[in-house]
């Protein structure tokens, strides 16, 4: 076993979820996190909390989802009784086959979520933490060995959190004081309005609202996109392959699009509804943990000398109180990156905040 | 994956647990128990019935319990409120090693017990089913090949329940007829009084109070016994191998014992309280699927053609309504086990019941 289990799971229960004594804990455990879930039952019992541990397993989620006639009982109480009245829910994932699912007809799916929504949502108002095991499944989505996908994975999780959210604290509050946000690079010109917005310092700790493990970015909801954008990395969006994606902006809104390769994935995505031609989201990447694209939204996103935009839904924690329903609203919110390298600059206000990927203060 | 898991699956599901659309149902999952979890995710799905999945983890458990300082909260809300809730909780046991928990200290162990006391409670309240998914680590237990394991557990769990609860009814209306029940053979001349008592047919069904999977037992709460026992069936009890026990009863209490092996953790046993030196059960084995020793209590004491007793508390349901509280007490449950083969005999108020292991009426 990989010795730094231990320290991952620190970080998680310390850093992350900040247990107490006496918090009532569910630890969510995918087929292959095993390992980590054992690591992080020690630290919880060190601290003094409440453990009741659940089998995230893919492969049992789609024997009942696939058997069930479709017609799920909503929100059955016992299940909600148990979130709403937990204080933490910790989610280990790590699965044995990323593709476990693949055969549970996707309306089957959406009628489970819907029915559970209560459930969804009982999880979320907790000290909610996701991270994830590295497996040979994920090792495998990722191109890459085990042994070297688990040097990734640490590298991504075990940073100096504390040190990370001071430097994202600069960020945010450039944006916090900003009014407009340029991105230029080769085939981009971008702005967008952060007026009125509160950007999030997303240090993967519940002390800064942020729910991931690894986190690293600072993310704000843009508005009156106007422009083009390339996004040169690739990705998986709804199990289908999609590159360098190029969106055109008026008002607001797509009013055209091209892609090398996924062009009707993205079609699909702005078809959905009205929200989804908006950006719901600008984040910028700032965990240097993270140097390469591993197929993972989880940590693609974060990765340093990156930004990303979403179509879709926007974060309540990006509005200013009172303001939450000015929000975009969509069915989806899909992620599209874009490495911020050479020739590559973030302005804030017209001034230069990133120039080829790296921060203005990172120089000093 | 042995496709009898399915099988086993639906004797679960269906004649076990008596599962229906909308009940809503804690399935918890032992480390080994995997493929079983899946197939029985299956037919909760087809029923129609609510899951929810607990991972029910030796390691875990070890780590936590051993990491906490003693002083466990007594009941968390989250935790009751799941089982107070829940309409069965199908138990799937089947770990990768026996021994897991084997460096929890006991008394920490029973402090954890102690404080999650009404959590059994609830979760006893419910239809709950317990049964195994045969895994590498029992068969060693059993000192069996995992193939030739694999066939034992079939054997004992995929009967033809309904049959053998037939034959058990003849069973347990003998023992509800008469007064006394006299077991005679090598080393061997005991006799108990059954009267105003109610012997349960244990059919592996909520629907018979029985609560196995496999099961295959009628048992009842004898009284004023009086004579000499000898267990031949090997045992394990507290981590300890115990052989051929003698003990010697008068006016319902042990007042001599001794054992070729083990004769200490006997010892330990009757020291514990009061009840501990009285019977809490009479138990006759009549499942011919399980044909030999195991060592695992769930399958020994149901052998066909064995008879057990126990030293220490006695079940509720075995005494008629309103004289429950007349049941003896103790925080011992000790099974031992004896082979009524050749020169045994079963006598019910004189009457020949067993002779040689078979029941008078397998002679027709």
């Amino acid at each position: 076993m990989d010795e730094r289990v231990h320290d991952h799971a620190e970080v998680l229960v310390d850093w992350s979820a900040r247990i107490e004594a006496g918090d009532d804990v569910v630890l969510r455990v995918a087929e292959g996190a095993h390992d980590l879930a054992v690591a992080v039952a020690e630290k919880l019992g060190e601290r003094g909390a409440n453990l009741l541990s659940v089998y995230d397993s893919a492969e049992v989620a789609r024997a009942y989802t696939r058997a069930h006639d479709g017609k799920f009982d909503p929100d059955p109480e016992y299940q909600l009784a148990l979130y709403e009245q937990a204080d933490s829910v910790l989610s280990l994932g790590g699965g044995r086959n990323t593709t476990a699912g693949a055969d549970v007809p996707s309306d089957r799916r959406r009628a489970l979520a819907n029915a559970r929504e209560g459930i969804r949502e009982a999880r979320l108002a907790t000290d909610w933490v996701s991270t994830v095991h590295p497996t040979r499944s994920l090792a495998q989505q990722a191109g890459m060995s085990y042994a070297a996908y688990r040097e990734f994975v640490y590298d991504a999780v075990l940073r100096d959190w504390d040190a990370l959210a001071g430097e994202m604290g600069r960020l945010k509050r450039r944006l916090d004081d900003g009014s407009e946000v340029r991105i230029v690079g080769e085939g981009t010109d971008l702005t967008m309005s952060v007026e009125n917005r509160v950007a999030v310092n997303s240090a993967a700790s519940v002390a800064y609202d942020s729910h991931n493990l690894p986190s690293g970015e600072v993310f704000t909801a843009p508005a009156e996109t106007e422009g083009t954008v390339t996004f040169d990395v690739p990705m998986t969006i709804n199990d289908r392959r999609v590159r360098d994606v190029r969106l055109e902006f008026a008002d607001g809104e797509v009013v055209d699009f091209a892609a090398e390769q996924g062009a009707d994935v993205i079609a699909d995505v702005l078809d959905t509804d009205a929200g989804a031609k908006r950006l719901g989201e600008l984040g910028v990447g700032m965990n240097r943990g993270i140097d390469r694209v591993t197929d993972n939204i989880l940590f693609d996103e974060k990765m340093g000398g990156t930004v990303h935009l979403a179509l879709g839904r926007a974060y309540a924690s990006n509005f200013p109180a009172g303001h939450e329903d000015e929000r975009t609203e969509s069915a989806v919110h899909v992620d599209l990156i874009r490495w911020m390298n050479e020739g590559s600059r973030l302005e804030i206000d017209g001034e230069v905040v990133q120039e080829d990927g790296r921060f203005v203060w990172e120089d000093d």
